[in-house]
């Protein structure tokens, strides 16, 4: 990295199909100045979320991410210099940096992180990811010791971590996810009860095997025919956790919905519950609190998978899109 | 009505497609004796509910109706002789009856019901239709003050009821029905806000005009096209109370669902959830103290359909699944 340049990855063109490489490109500008009330931080880790994705497409929790800017995501820095009260230099902070090797962002847009070892957890189990596998499974998910809880996208970010907590709890735990080796992965690695490979193209019998008992609480990450297959399965009173559509945001969203809905709703009085990471802010110390009890008494491990390089961000989050990750994905800027 | 005889509609076949009369016939027995523990009632009102319509295809919360047995229904009856502790000839009570004019029924499956003028409301108001408004308004939509609730098939039973209570709790009120005539009834006689009539063809449109601010509460009683124009205009932490999905049942169940879930669920933080009304019996003498204060002071307005002769069921049913009917359609037998 060149001190006095500041490297920056640019959407040049949304996609309206499946995303490439082509639809990025690398630039070069100057390194900010912060004006009043702002910070100029330095990057060092970025977080790849299927949510990036999405948000090229507009319609969701946040302003879509326009054609000729840096590309939006999330990310940990260190304070350079600061024009605002309560940030100085060498200062640990979360937010959305962009994908580049600096910004000058408003302090009311940062959020000051406490140093942990290693650095990549605060993007990890203590990141956006650990905290949306906390919440949406204990708060909207709401299982109780004995029953089935079923996740999609297991071996990703906050599956594998959803899938974990779920089996702190008591649960019996199943995991979906792409590929023999990610099955055995959760089981035999993760403490999953049992794992159904969506690529083996029989999803609804393998999870019918998996959960004779039916399923109480699927936390569903993808959408799609995953959740169809599960909707069918639910016992009454099941609760769905509804995190995300991975299924949906590469490539045009899908016409239909799932069938099931509302039909099975009515009849299992099932709740179908949507929800966002940052509604729950407020009750962010208890569940890092848990989190790290946890991660230090071995019975949440934590997975990352972190590429070295800004210049890589494009195709890691291809990859990630495309499934190849397990655990939490962020690039080492 | 021979006093020897029971005259009884058949369900004589399953229909696949729509609901037609040659699926019932006409048959007559003897009037059956009770055994221990049952009662041998008289029926005086028939029920008809879409959920009837459901119950040919079975997967609903109850045993699917078969062909050629007596076709299932709800209805009020006056107990004859009794075999069981606690039920007296001259007892009026609420069970499945079944479409005919008498049946034994085990005491454990009927409910007594308070004498009130007219009768007829036991079927209405303070029945299943009634009690399902109050609990999937109040405990499943939980509308605020000043909040925008939407109701579909809001001409019907339990429809038109949900609308006048939202407008009791403080809500701008929308119905959404089928035809000009019923949507000006709602809203001149029903004190409706606005009402959208989804046979004009422009339901999304329609919908937006109406509820410029957005949909805070769904009542869903039909499915299908309504709930996804619906969902698309949901605000922020809106909830769906998923009743019933009356698009569905008459014909071939959708092979698809609403677009929009679960993406939009996830990024508006939807609630969508089923209910049963039996699953909030415990707090049925609430709502009957609610709902008997409002139409005592006029301020709900109970719309009944009362049509003469056992020997109409059928075409009743027929007619209410094809939305002829406005408020509460009974039989009176």
């Amino acid at each position: 990295m060149n001190d006095n340049i500041n490297r920056q990855v640019l959407l040049v063109e949304k996609p309206t199909g499946k995303l490439a490489p082509e639809h990025f490109k690398m630039s070069e500008g100057a390194i900010p100045e912060p004006a009043d009330g702002e910070a100029l931080v330095r990057v060092r880790y970025i977080s790849l979320d299927a949510a990036n994705r999405a948000w090229m497409h507009g319609a969701t929790y946040r302003a879509a991410v326009e054609a000729n800017t840096v590309m939006a995501g999330g990310g940990i820095a260190e304070v350079i210099s600061s024009k605002a009260p309560g940030l100085a230099p060498g200062d640990l902070v979360f937010g959305d940096t962009g994908w580049q090797d600096y910004a000058a962002i408003s302090a009311r847009h940062l959020t000051k992180m406490p140093k942990v070892e290693p650095m990549t957890h605060l993007l990890s189990v203590y990141g956006i990811a650990g905290l949306t596998a906390y919440f949406g499974l204990l708060h909207v998910g709401k299982p109780k010791e004995g029953e089935t809880v079923v996740v999609s996208a297991a071996a990703g970010s906050v599956g594998s971590l959803v899938g974990q907590i779920a089996g702190i709890k008591g649960c019996r735990v199943i995991g979906i996810a792409g590929g023999k080796d990610k099955c055995h992965w959760l089981t035999s690695e993760l403490g999953f009860d049992a794992a159904v490979d969506y690529k083996d193209g029989a999803t609804f019998k393998a999870l019918r095997a998996a959960a004779p008992k039916g399923i109480d609480v699927y936390f569903d990450n993808v959408g799609g025919d995953i959740l169809e297959a599960c909707l069918a399965q639910m016992n009454n009173r099941g609760r769905i956790a509804c995190c995300g559509a991975i299924s949906q945001y590469d490539g045009a969203p899908s016409a239909t919905g799932p069938r099931g809905v509302p039909g099975l709703i009515v009849v299992k009085r099932l709740i179908m519950q949507g929800f966002i990471v940052m509604d729950f802010m407020d009750q962010r110390g208890e569940a890092l609190s848990d989190l790290q009890s946890w991660v230090a008494s071995g019975k949440l491990r934590v997975q990352e998978d972190v590429i070295n390089g800004l210049e890589n961000t494009p195709r890691a989050l291809i990859g990630l899109l495309a499934g190849e990750n397990r655990g939490k994905r962020m690039i080492k800027v």
